[in-house]
């Protein structure tokens, strides 16, 4: 059965861009499983599948509705033991949520302080009204005042990806010879900013600039499907 | 047969407090071998075990001679296989070398900033000579210089911790339900401050604080047997 996949998307449907939904459909892809995106816009994500706080990504897998990206990266490789695992054992997965930790924490405000203006920008008019009054709520001023804070070099994301720069000195992927979910959480932040901003702050010749170009062109390119904002 | 353990210590040979050398040892404990701890000051390092450059920790075990914490949980795994498995197979350990480049990165200096001139003052006469040059002149300035630029609040350590304690929320170990060397990791970072300086910056009701005293507690307390100074 094909599973649902609903996916935070801009203006423009096929511009799915939410580093969160991005780490649950690299799982998906790892694991080879069939599944279909369902984009939803940030005004319509609360009330999905009768849900009246959701937050994507969420899927639906037959009678299952599971939400966050790594429940979903738990509940896939427990109900899909045959395909590869993406967390990489019980182990890995308690390592992996330190991961999912030190990328919140560290890569995400480095991507907002560079791209927030962008993804409002990116938003349907309607997403783009409660997209403000959110993150303004709780940013305390307005995006235009946050962002002009930032300056726009990428030299904070660097910094910030320093320990995993670091580790990619030693090995292909953070997962080792081959990525694991791990891995799909850095792309999922790298990625955000890919989608939403016009910002070109990676080095694609840098090892972690390297090893995001492998990850766009994995399951058959389908990071790269989506085109990089302009 | 006994394994050695070669591990930095200060003036007091029972003052065993490089981050490096406690997670070999703990790693060590993990495993429940029979190993010998031999204290070694800063200026013998270099040449231990017929070495020109070598830097602790150091095991010998039989003929084979291996440097680097992590080499060395790497080389237990491998050749004690009917003991606890330290890294938790290759996924994590590949993971693991994230943590470890993580900690390197923004735990040591968060430590060098609080205890600089305490590990100086640990070290006997000969070794405080060296360790001075040799900081002095990476720093590019005198310890004390260096050393009065810094608060001595723990700010610094508990933001660099964030991700960390986040994940303590969710699970007891780094490792999950127990700890890996992951944990262990994470240990040497503050026991190098605990064993070294008399600041009380981390608050033992915290989720760190708690999975430090824990820690401290296994294996016979090994880790608490060597004093916090005062």
């Amino acid at each position: 059965m094909t599973i649902l996949h609903y996916e935070l998307c801009g203006a423009d449907s096929a511009q799915v861009f939410s580093p969160h939904c991005w780490k649950s459909r690299m799982a998906l892809e790892h694991k080879g499983l069939d599944y279909k995106t369902v984009a939803v816009p940030f005004t319509q994500v609360a009330t999905l599948e009768g849900g009246d706080a959701r937050r994507v990504p969420v899927i639906r897998d037959g009678d299952t509705v599971v939400e966050d990206s790594l429940a979903i990266a738990e509940y896939l490789d427990a109900n899909y033991p045959d395909t590869p695992s993406v967390l990489g054992g019980p182990e890995a997965a308690a390592l992996t949520r330190f991961v999912g930790n030190w990328s919140q924490r560290n890569l995400h405000p480095a991507v907002s302080k560079l791209a927030m203006l962008d993804i409002h920008d990116a938003l349907a008019d309607t997403d783009k009204a409660f997209f403000r009054r959110t993150r303004e709520n709780t940013l305390g001023s307005t995006l235009e005042e946050f962002s002009a804070k930032f300056p726009k070099d990428g030299a904070e994301l660097g910094r910030a990806l320093e320990p995993f720069a670091t580790t990619l000195q030693g090995q292909p992927y953070l997962g080792g010879k081959t990525p694991l979910f791990a891995d799909y959480i850095v792309f999922g932040a790298l990625q955000w900013l890919r989608v939403t901003s016009p910002l070109d702050v990676l080095d694609k010749t840098s090892p972690v600039g390297e090893w995001f170009e492998r990850l766009l062109d994995m399951y058959d390119g389908v990071g790269r499907s989506v085109p990089k904002a302009a």
